[in-house]
């Protein structure tokens, strides 16, 4: 079963010079259950669908597949709200950090990613990451667009 | 968005020959809400994960796409139970009749189903039709998962 390892961090904003390019993404929910979510992502001009099941945001299981963008555009009306975000990818030795800068309703929120191979992978902080926020739920995708970063 | 225009009805088993040659399926539901469902499908060698939406059952959108056979199997056992059927194809004109003998606790059941390009289309109903049952829930497959025939 193909497994996402991931943890996220907050970041230092005044010490993080993004990248110049971004890429911008645009994401709803058809189910998003806390076991188990649906996902229907456009960047740029692919477009996917992502089935993610677990409860243990460190560690879950991810099937994605790369749909026809007017299946995207269709399934994305059938999501109650939708997630806008540009993300910047640094790369880190062999590694790669994913920075969301959210906007809309989660606009002023900031979050780093780093994809591991394993839960005991070790890695390098940057001088730029803040506390580490993986087990905090209300910072996965599905739980901002129902309690948005500007309502908390 | 893909529509998927189908007329569900039962058969008069007595005056039908099965073609020899049937197609084994195993089917599951990852979701299964009234409007909308997520179908993992093993038809042979092949899978597939199909999103369906809408309430009227004679005229919902269908997205489907071919996913590789061990992200089904994975998927599959998310489940909460499976439907095994094989189907037998009758081509009739430019149309084609599936008939679905269903198995395990839905064993007893066999249905015929025809794909219509639109909700008036005329077709002529082979002596082998018995009543239509297009708009009885009880007879879509989600239903039958939770509700099976050998309990009716």
């Amino acid at each position: 079963m193909p497994l996402e390892i991931e943890r996220k961090f907050l970041i230092k904003p005044n010490l993080l010079d993004l990248p110049k390019e971004g890429q911008k993404l645009i994401q709803g929910y058809i189910w998003s259950d806390p076991d188990k979510s649906l996902r229907i992502r456009i960047a740029g001009d692919q477009s996917f669908l992502t089935i993610k099941t677990g409860n243990n945001p460190l560690n879950r299981s991810e099937f994605e597949y790369q749909i026809p963008m007017k299946d995207a555009q269709d399934l994305l009306v059938l999501c109650d709200s939708k997630i806008e975000k540009t993300r910047f990818v640094i790369p880190q030795n062999n590694l790669f950090w994913e920075i969301d800068v959210f906007e809309g309703d989660n606009k002023g929120l900031i979050v780093a990613e780093i994809e591991l191979s394993s839960e005991n992978e070790n890695f390098e902080l940057p001088q730029w990451i803040d506390r580490e926020v993986t087990n905090e739920s209300k910072f996965l995708n599905v739980e901002l667009i129902k309690h948005p970063f500007s309502k908390w």
